[in-house]
């Protein structure tokens, strides 16, 4: 049974993860993970301090001489900038004269009025903190030890990005092949095969920064191969495709999830939207030739390539004033807050595919079982020989 | 702590549904459960199947003299049709010469071939009966259960339909405030606001069904108003965003849910995205003159109306065949399969407000507590009390 | 991943259980289910009305044709006794001058007055009526599905009664092997397998009812044979004896747990308690002589028998006058309350096997995995290849 | 929502927890977790290690300037002796020369065997560190948090030693009120007010340690004042003893659990067994001049201290040779195993303390809800004074 739970400020000393549920004996290392953390770090449109600090993870437990131990591991990402925040983020009380600030102007679009209603606190400081989106790497650290697990069963996971703003790909890299995508360069600053499209989105999120302004996108993530089984349509919390959005709504900036070609399929006719059902006698196997579903029926994976999409909304801390209240004198303002980042799409795709990795190591711990990789894998494999004989 | 599951087959004897958590005290009726399950049947594009059951809810515990008692309430759903199918679907072994034809043609879009290999059975049916939509009913249920809680405390729950296939409501009525929204016919066949739209999307139904076709659409379900402070930002498996897409992409026909105006805002600057904040001095309350958020801010509820898109596919089941295999031998076939329905889009929408129902009920409970209907609204009060006080 | 919830009053229309998790194709049937439901109802010391009503499950979705489809499995036991309960239990409300009384005279023991006061009810049959032992009906049959999956690899559990008040069974009978357990009659009204402790128990159970009296004692339940590796040490809730515990202790007479010879063990010294380990070249696999342990280790099946202890007080319903005070007038009264039934620890030595049994399934569908019953046995199958090849 | 999970081998580089679920702005300092880990660390019967180190909790998220932020507390305690340990529990692989031996003699009462065959290992190492006692320090310190919130309510928690093998305390000190137990010093090495039977204790556990043996023990855990109305009745794993079970029996080695006299309860007839009612009209409130239930009726406080106790087995580590057998070479080996504790009562007191703190955490929260330490303690206030006017 898989368990995920982060902890962490922003700017508070560390972030810490705990992930439950792997089988003993998977190899793991630290520089797997790592370089999932650095990519979610790069992206153009990212602001400087992307590129100077760079995340790396220490497992401190549930890992013994490179292999998982089957119990829970846990996992640090140091905060290298803690030194500068020891005051502001003392876990301790701070002398009165510490002159830490509150934060009483809220900013729109993100956790600062809604949270400080909620918890009852006039410093917005104490939910934006943990609602900032460095939460995330804590996440992609989590996701990635499910992407290693589902990796020794043959299972990848990667994203592209399909557009930026108003800037889409090509009809033909809608929906393109996850040997394509596995192939872009895992650092790759914009995520996007089609060079074209790439030099326009670029283009916008250069505009978008000039101008102060910030732009979304969307990004597509994909898992490949998948076997057949995964999720159940038998209860209506444990459909893949639910477990799916909610790891996927869950990203700071996600306002959107679309399984499949979800939102064309709303446009269509019935006819031009289910994926017909063949089977190759040689392989033994069922086949479709679309995969306008997803890879999901029913909630259940149908043997498909898995395939989400993910609505990105430009981040809300812009140059550009936007008009608030104060939380104490409930005074309007309106100011304008400085961040680097312009867009944060190809870093979403990265924390996409962490989440992806985490709903679907859930669902595989859950059918195939087993405390060990190798008992794990003698029921999966089993599993796989009883479909080439179904 | 909210928990809900359901039981039951398309064609079993009836349907169950078992829902924990509401406080002891509150006033519930057959009819209010009953009302909401007719408006589940009714929709222009249903077929005269849904025309002439109606389904109706036996309350058989945690009720008494017309109020909850705080422990787990059950209901079933008889169907109305089990004499037709007592050996079909009997729970007791049948005899060998009784004729019951295992399912072995497997329809794309449906759960049969993925369900067929996942539960290893050469019969369909095994698995369609519980993937059917009908399993709906005792969600609807069971979810208007919750929306009569949410209802003793002022929040509402509608929908609208704003999309099917490619004709949409103009833009007007795209951002429909809620109380139109509430205003539109509770049984209304295309629950669409918009006139001259819903003269287009009947004819786009009629033409579907003359070709044999299905159609899909997009419906909106907002919830108004809700307090601030629903749901949290804490973990990611706690927003309200992530745990209304859970709830909303395990309806059947969803593959996309949507957030506000979430895919616009993948499109958008952030300048043009961001609800500013404003403070309403006699009222004692923070609001917004923009709402495109749909409600909630970095997984929590903001004190505007809650506002979520369900993109819906067309039914898998046309009249136009689609090719597929024989689940036995392996043999291709053409096959069109007859059912009455051709768009689904108006009862998904019902659907919606009963998951959403779910989804605003849990963070609810969680967030004020208490046992009795007395106990929660006390703790409700005097968390509004707190927020004229901010 | 096993589910289980209840619903249903004690003089409501019917008790419901719905149950999730276990594999398709397992074979079951409302007879297995019955027998055990039957089994709850004898026992030396149940009153009269035991004897006549006979509970029956009717099994309403999850089972088709004799086989779990593998989706929830829902049952209803109905209230034979329901027509003279219409009117006090009616879900709809109820005329003014229908006359029911409100039950103001909390019983000490009971859930009549901390029921009364947490859920804001003057009137105590607003939760006596759950929190009654008939509700244990709908965990046996609950737990007699899980019984049927553990027997299909076979796993057997059976109980027999060890003291009633002071009566003990003699010495030898403490640590009974299982396969005498198993041999105990199943409708057995004592349950306790030495013929001369069975003649002292009974006669105790007779003076307790002679005096208007009730009886508490300890009923044993045990498990065999259990596979090693059941369990969890690696977190505090999924240990197998916490997850044990919980079961046990939520019967309701349940006032103290124990497994193995825990109490012993806590007078001993640690020469004395631990289970010494020896290996079977023949059989290849380890063993132990003794089982002081009851079968974990560390929260986990070690391989030997699983051996529970459950501590049933006496039932707080006596005719010996007890001192309250009436819900609403706060005055003091002295009252005897009539009830039929002087022992129930017959009884609840079934109840705990369904409770056994529902623990067990849990943690072996967790190890096990499997989405169809064949899939499940490979993955056992393979396991226990594994075991002897270690 | 209280949740509650731990990391960390025993001589790994530290232990993590992550609890969730308190209200933002209870204060909480380094230093009260810091006290309790103290205690834990004492006690009659321990060995010299444990009066060296001296565990110290680090905050590391979830708290600033002194206040809870609603979201998770993270916190690491250090294992002090990790340098001699970097190779052995490395989590990077190891050189072969690093000759690290693997441990195939398991130990009996250990998870040794039992783990070993569950995780397909054959170094005992791999499940003995993350089942060592030590794990327990991780939820002392997470179950000091929880009771850090309970006393902001005014409950407080504590413990006293009842027994050390066949040494009892005598009848008076068997139901000491809880603020007698409160008053034993915090430190004090025996946790008993007996203090002839500490004697008693202390010369049974030096005659044990002379022997190079070990041995068990009763402890009691109190918690006074709790409210009426914690847990429910109303399913069977809601039950506030069913939780405070698993609690408990998840303690390394506890073997049994009860709650009140439970085990008196079960050789008693009804009549000496049940807490009769009273009213004080003065105070307003119901009471009871007994508390044999323990606190617990029907699986809700009923306003009674809760008594809860754990029997202790002695720790299986001994001087005394155990036979057993070698995992790879299936030879027999009769070893005897250096540790320098020989009875580990008092401690089990200590985290038993912890464990009730965080089950009654738990259900506080469910009742009361609340984000911030306000809200919570409005609800709560308003739900005493219902209580009054009860």
């Amino acid at each position: 049974m898989i368990r995920f739970i982060t902890a962490g400020e922003s700017h508070g000393k560390c972030l810490t993860g705990i992930l439950e549920g792997l089988p003993a004996g998977l190899p793991v290392s630290a520089e797997a993970i790592d370089l999932q953390l650095r990519r979610r770090q790069v992206g153009y449109g990212r602001g400087g301090r992307m590129r100077i600090e760079r995340d790396e993870i220490e497992i401190t437990a549930g890992v013994r001489h490179g292999r998982t131990l089957g119990g829970p591991v846990s996992f640090v990402i140091q905060n290298r900038d803690w030194s500068h925040w020891r005051i502001a983020m003392s876990v301790e009380p701070v002398e009165e004269d510490a002159n830490v600030r509150p934060i009483t102007r809220p900013r729109p679009g993100h956790v600062d009025l809604a949270g400080a209603l909620k918890y009852g606190t006039y410093d917005s400081r104490d939910v934006l903190e943990r609602a900032s989106a460095r939460e995330t790497a804590a996440r992609v650290a989590g996701g990635s030890f499910c992407r290693v697990l589902l990796e020794a069963f043959g299972i990848r996971i990667g994203s592209h990005v399909v557009a930026i703003g108003t800037e889409h790909v090509s009809g033909e890299y809608e929906n393109l092949e996850p040997g394509k995508i596995m192939e872009i360069d895992p650092f790759s600053p914009m995520r996007c095969a089609d060079a074209a499209a790439e030099s326009r989105m670029k283009a916008l999120i250069d505009r978008a920064k000039e101008m102060g302004d910030t732009i979304g996108g969307v990004a597509e993530i994909v898992a490949s191969p998948v076997p057949p089984g995964l999720g159940s349509h038998t209860q209506w919390d444990r459909r893949l495709d639910g477990r799916i959005a909610l790891c996927m709504m869950s990203i700071p900036a996600a306002k959107a999830v679309e399984i499949g070609s979800g939102i064309e399929a709303s446009a269509s006719f019935g006819s031009a939207v289910h994926d017909e059902i063949f089977y190759d006698r040689e392989r033994r196997r069922f086949f479709r030739e679309t995969n306008r579903a997803g890879g999901i029926e029913a909630g259940i994976s149908n043997g498909g390539d898995i395939r989400v999409r993910l609505y990105v909304k430009p981040i809300p801390t812009l140059r550009k004033p936007l008009r608030s209240v104060d939380l104490r004198t409930k005074e309007p303002f309106e100011a304008a807050f400085e961040r680097s980042d312009t867009c944060v799409v190809p870093a979403a795709a990265v924390i996409g595919e962490a989440m992806l990795a985490l709903a679907l190591a859930e669902a595989f711990m859950e059918k195939f079982g087993g405390d060990s990789i190798a008992e794990t894998r003698s029921n999966f494999e089993q599993y796989l020989r009883s479909l080439e004989q179904y």
